[in-house]
Formats: C-alpha cells, sequence, structure tokens
C-alpha cells in the first residue's frame, strides 16, 4: 500500500525566489510520514508515549519542479526499508496534475526515550510499518 | 459568516517545552486567512497577480492553553473591519473538545505590488471581505 | 541598561513578497530575550533545568518597514515590566541606517516545569532581570 | 580555504525531542554558504540582482549527534564542485568540543532569474568559488 497525503502550500512556505524554500520538503515528508503512521494504527504521538523515538539519520531530497504558494501537494510515501533496528520511508511529491516536483528519502533508528540509545522493536511494530512497505517505489517514477 | 479551517500540528511545530511554539499561530492564522479568502473567491495568489499585496502591519496574539503534537486544530477567523485602504481579521484558535488556546487580531494595509505604496481597493473587493464581517467576534467567546 | 544584538538576515526568512515574513519578528525577539538572559548570567538553557519555564503569553508587534535578505539586524531590548509571577519585554528591530522596521512587546509567566502551573521566583531572579529594566522603553523612538 | 560561520541555537529550533530539528540543518548548510559568498565578495543579494538565481537541486545530510539549545553551532564549508552550470557544497557541522553533528551537501545550478532556465556563468564567478575549492573536503572527518 502506498499512503497519499494531500495539503495546500502556505505563504510562509515561500521565498524571495517565488517558490516554495528547499527546507519546508523535509516538513512535508515529515507530516506526510506521520499521516502514515496513523493511517497504520500507531500514531507517532503514541510512540514516544511507549518510550520509543524515531530520530532522523539521514535525509536527501531531489528537486525536479519548483512549487508555489496555494499549489495543492499531493505526497506519495512508502516504506522501503523496516528492520528491528532501522526504518527508510521514500516519498514523491507532486502538485496539481501530477506534476512530480520532488523525490526524496529519510533514514531512522528506533531510539529509547530514557536511554537515548539505539533500540530493537518488535516485529509486531515491524508488521504495521510493512502495510506500506514498497521496495520498488523509488525505482518507478509513477507507482 | 465565519470562516473555519481545521489541521493536525506537525512535529516540527513543536518545541523542547513540549507544545508547539508561538511562532507557528501567526503562520496558523494566516493559513486560516488566506483559506478564508479563496472561501470569497479572491484567492490571495490572484489578488498579488492583480498587483495587491496585502502585507501585515500588526500581529497581536495571546496564548491561553497549549497546543500539542497531533492536535486537531480548528480556527475560526472573521474580518471585524474593512475599508478601502485597511483590514483587520481576528482568529480564535481551538484543540479537540473544543478547547480555546489562542486569540488573536493581524491588521493590514492594501499596497500597490509595483509601487510598494499604500492604496485604495475598489468596493467590489470590500464587498467580498463583508461576507465574513463579525464586528463581535472579538467580544464573544463562542460565537 | 539597554540589550543589543545583532545578526544577518536569512534567505529562508524572505517570503515572496521579497521581504523577511512578519513570522520571524517573534523568533528574532526571543533570540534577543534569550541573548539578555545570557548577558544577565542567568541563560534560559539553566532556567528550564532549576525548574523553571517562561512561556509566552501574549506577543505585539508592529511592523514599519519590510527587512531585507542579507540586511544587518539590530535588536535593542529592554524589561518594561517584572514581579514574582510574570515578566513583560519590549523589541525594537533595526535595518542598518538605523531604519526602525518593527516594534513590539512579550509577556511571559514563571510556570513550574513539572507542575505546568504559575510558580512565584524568588527576589534575586527578579534583581537580575532588573538589569534590564527600562519602564519607559516602549515611549521612546530613539532611547 | 575553509569557510567558517558560527551562531548560537535559537529556542524555536528544537522540537519535543528536546534537541535541533532535522529542517533547520538545510537552513543553517545555506546561512554557512550565503556567508562564503559574501567572504568571497559576491554576496548571493547581488548574484540574484545581476540576474543570476542558485537554486538548491538537491540535498543530503547525515545526522552523528544532535545539537541543543544555546549550543555555539560552527559550520565548516567547502566548494567540492564548481562548473559553469553547477555548484556542489559540503557542509560539517559541530558543536562545542569539536562535536561532529552533521555531515552534507547541497547541489545547485546557476538560472535566470527572468528565463528561470539554467544558464552559463563566466569563468571569473567560477574563479570566486574556486577560492573555498576543497574537492577531498567530504572524505575528511577533520580537514
Amino acid at each position: 500500500m502506498i499512503h497519499t497525503t494531500q495539503f495546500v502550500v502556505r505563504y510562509a512556505e515561500t521565498d524571495m525566489m517565488g517558490v516554495v524554500h528547499h527546507s519546508n520538503y523535509p516538513i512535508w515528508a515529515e507530516q506526510s510520514r506521520t499521516s502514515m503512521m496513523r493511517e497504520m494504527g500507531y500514531p507517532y504521538s503514541q510512540v514516544e508515549k511507549d518510550g520509543i523515538m524515531l530520530p532522523v539519520t539521514e535525509i536527501h531530497f531531489s528537486f525536479k519542479n519548483p512549487c508555489y504558494f496555494e499549489d495543492l501537494i499531493t505526497i506519495d510515501s512508502s516504506v522501503v526499508h523496516v528492520d528491528n533496528r532501522r526504518l527508510k520511508i521514500a516519498y514523491k511529491i507532486y502538485r496539481s496534475e501530477n506534476i512530480l516536483c520532488c523525490e526524496g528519502y529519510t533514514k531512522h533508528i528506533f531510539m529509547g526515550v530514557e536511554t537515548r540509545k539505539s533500540m530493537r522493536i518488535n516485529d509486531d511494530v515491524i508488521d504495521r510499518y510493512r502495510t506500506f512497505y514498497n521496495p520498488n517505489f523509488e525505482k518507478n517514477k509513477q507507482v
């Protein structure tokens, strides 16, 4: 399954080039990722309450086309790797008329809120992430 | 008429106090204001294309209760003053269960994109803003 | 004493109007405020470690002139009220050549990190804030 | 030559994990990059006035250690590739005591402000970027 989320570009997200500033894409990816986790039935606010954090260890985004104020943004996202310690999620960000604007991924580790150290998560948590597992998502332009 | 808009708090909007950082409320107000302008049939992206800008000349927000990550936010907003040169919009920001978190207003002038000087807008533009005109909106806790 | 802090406008702080987006001014005020607290010898990171938070209860900013990318910003700030429960700080924000761009204030209460309730601070903490106490700061255009 | 810039972490840059939110690192990299351009005598505000933009086409950051509120941040940056059409800059971000927190790079193209199309820049502009050219900067942990 692929997760899809939609929202409208905020004025504050633009810069003096007249387009969305690139620093917003990691925030949009995070919005998509946390929306995916709500859809899999384990919202990130609950994850942290359960003593698990998912810090970002790596981000990569490449920009194909600009996005503009009031564009309707669609983000498709998928889990492309998950094991007991690590998670990788990939994103494709479109504006209206299906124009691909940005592709990227984020890597995460599971970490204890108290220990602030890497930890192993249970297989049933992995199973939830597998709902959105599409290992070939990054290869395909239009999945 | 009162304009209502809803969205979910982003993780990036929180701070180390564990709550939404106060600098996000002006951005949320702007999201509500531009959503209102779309609903009145004159989106702000079109306004700027027509050579008119609506810069913010004053902001005021008072904070009653914190908002948290993944809270569903509801913003009610109304025009509380409009004439050919000036606009004032007021906002009430709630989280779930109708908890009032923030009240505020923003003041604006109409300004030419080219001249960067104060300008007069036509009466038919004022009429659009009057759709959401509620001069007593700020006085009432629950309109 | 008046506290002064300086920095250069970031590209990410601009918007498609070509000027600094108004949501950055509360962040700049906070930078000025925390710099003031470091200068008074009680940095805000230490305040929170001591179990005290200083949440913002009200913000007010009025905008006189725009700021631009790479402008050198100077912020003068002063304590305009302090007692055992409350704090009010005022700000004047200039760009180069002493052009006043923004005036504003923020109100705060002292709150327990654990209790998340209003608390009384000791007189010696008040004395530190008094170092930067200028009750007439807001009245004067150029102090 | 390596460019070095320093600043203090803002409160607004933290998140509810108690650390700097990852979306700030691209903004910090941009601050370092524009500071480098000022030092090479061709500030980015002037570049845009000359009709040239430097949009970001790719960002990559990996996170080694968290940064905290009020940390003094040091960013070393170098040009690792430059030709008439493209630029790649790499960054190493440290907090106090020389702790490496983040490594990354950004890729850019030269684009006409009017045409919004890729353009060739003159050799004398390339020469300026060569001042900070260190092709091995990314390989070395401590250059």
